[in-house]
């Protein structure tokens, strides 16, 4: 499985990719990705972490791990994370089953201080 | 437009008929679906915020008209349901844009102490 | 509420007018959505609770409804109906409890003989 | 039903609603939602057609009512709009049929100019 | 391409992986997963079938992979599996496609006695 | 990444695999799939654009693979091409980027005359 860290540069590379060939509205449009999950009445933590749960339910593995990504950047615990994404499975039925798999394997390759009690 | 206290109402009713006639795994998804949005690591609040950004990604009214009730009974702000609603439009594209309308009609016709200056 | 009798000549109206203009792929098309119910390996009675288990999943009330009507003409009981239904709920999530709501709803406006029990 | 009219009314003064309490991402969307079907290398009726092509395999009969006005309004024929319709059928299936039915229910609800030969 | 029985390891490991840290709403929500497809007034057979079909409506190969093994396992004869995708096909449209070629190409990697014929 | 012409091969072998076991609605949808596309009142480029953004809401990186050549071979200009994603991407929102990066990706293997600026 591609890590953490591997996605992230394989994302920026194919993002360099598709903005250098991408029109106005386009460019606009990760402009707007991006302001979209700043902190405001909201926590930024609390952003990303909706942004989880839309990523789930939506079924996206790629977004899921950029989501999961910056929310544990954010400071986002693992309780937080799996309340999180018991709400997209609950909204979302068993179809997002194997999104959850993706998610569980996916923070298992990101590097986090604390983290390593899940594998004892 | 349905008002929130005649939404809450027919609801209410339909979901009795539903469960009157359930079987056992409807019975106990529906009991699932009220815990997963109890108080826990993430606020109720929060929770529900979840709840109405992935119903506006799934782009379903009537589970926006729900969490948008719970929401705003757990304390949400008018600025922090906007924030929630604008990552559900970033997320979920223009094709919400529809849902969006319902929530802010919906809104309107709730009874909310302090919240008529939209109107103004 | 439409009953069923109200939703199969609203149906049959705008089919025909779907058809008066459509063009030759979507005429086929249409013979096809006929053809893939018909009885097979599998009897046509489960082909229809397979469409309403896909419409219900992909949350489509008027195919929800079409199906219904379908399956309980092919002699489905109301135990078959729920079975299928609690499938479409785990499956698809709590997204499609409103899609439940409007199934069983709409089962209360069939003319279905013996089916008065549940208003009991 | 809501006529061509009665539906661009109440589009426009949802649409008022949603940006009089709208933040700044969704307010740049909204910008965005009208800069990307702008004439370009591909003229602004085939994009609009696109819209609808989109529009209905995502079955949102809102958005298929605002690029079918917008369609008609840049010159699409009724052949060109039911050849898109059939491109949306095939790749979207059946499930997109009730939205077939709303888009030609709408179109009989427009003032179109030499439209009137589906009535005969 | 993955075998079905390196499908069904993977989907195990990833699954205990998931439970491991599961709050409750997801441990309740992976048995009812369970208990849905159990034998009622519908045959566990085509509870699977009607799984398989949600599946590929929903484009979920992985899914798609768990209920065809299941629906193998019930008896399901080749005929019955391939009237079962032909309605999700119909249903879902082309873009269930690519979902079709994983069901056949899994297919060719269970052992089956008696399905060799597809070979010759 | 697999390139273009291995996308085509593994594709035709599949699709060979799912007529070989087809039952008839399943042959007819595949004629029918075919058919869509032709030459009409909308020309041949158009609608293979529309399979595009239509494959990009619905979120089908091997459909948009396939439309992608298509439209290519139709004549499509990387401009044109770049519009019809971008349109794409605000109708479906972010959750499309992933599949932005999939075409522009793809669109590198494939073998085109005079779209080496790109790369410079």
């Amino acid at each position: 499985m591609e890590t953490a860290a591997e996605y992230a540069k394989r994302r920026e590379t194919l993002n360099d990719q598709v903005l250098f060939q991408a029109d106005l509205p386009t460019k606009r449009f990760f402009a707007l990705d991006h302001d979209v999950y700043s902190e405001g009445a909201l926590p930024k933590k609390t952003k990303e972490l909706m942004g989880l749960v839309a990523s789930t339910v939506l079924r996206c593995d790629d977004c899921i791990s950029y989501h999961l990504t910056e929310s544990v950047e954010q400071g986002a615990s693992d309780q937080e994370i799996t309340e999180a994404l018991s709400i997209a499975l609950v909204v979302g039925g068993s179809i997002t089953i194997p999104h959850l798999r993706h998610a569980m394997a996916f923070l298992d390759t990101m590097e986090r201080p604390g983290a390593g009690s899940r594998e004892a």
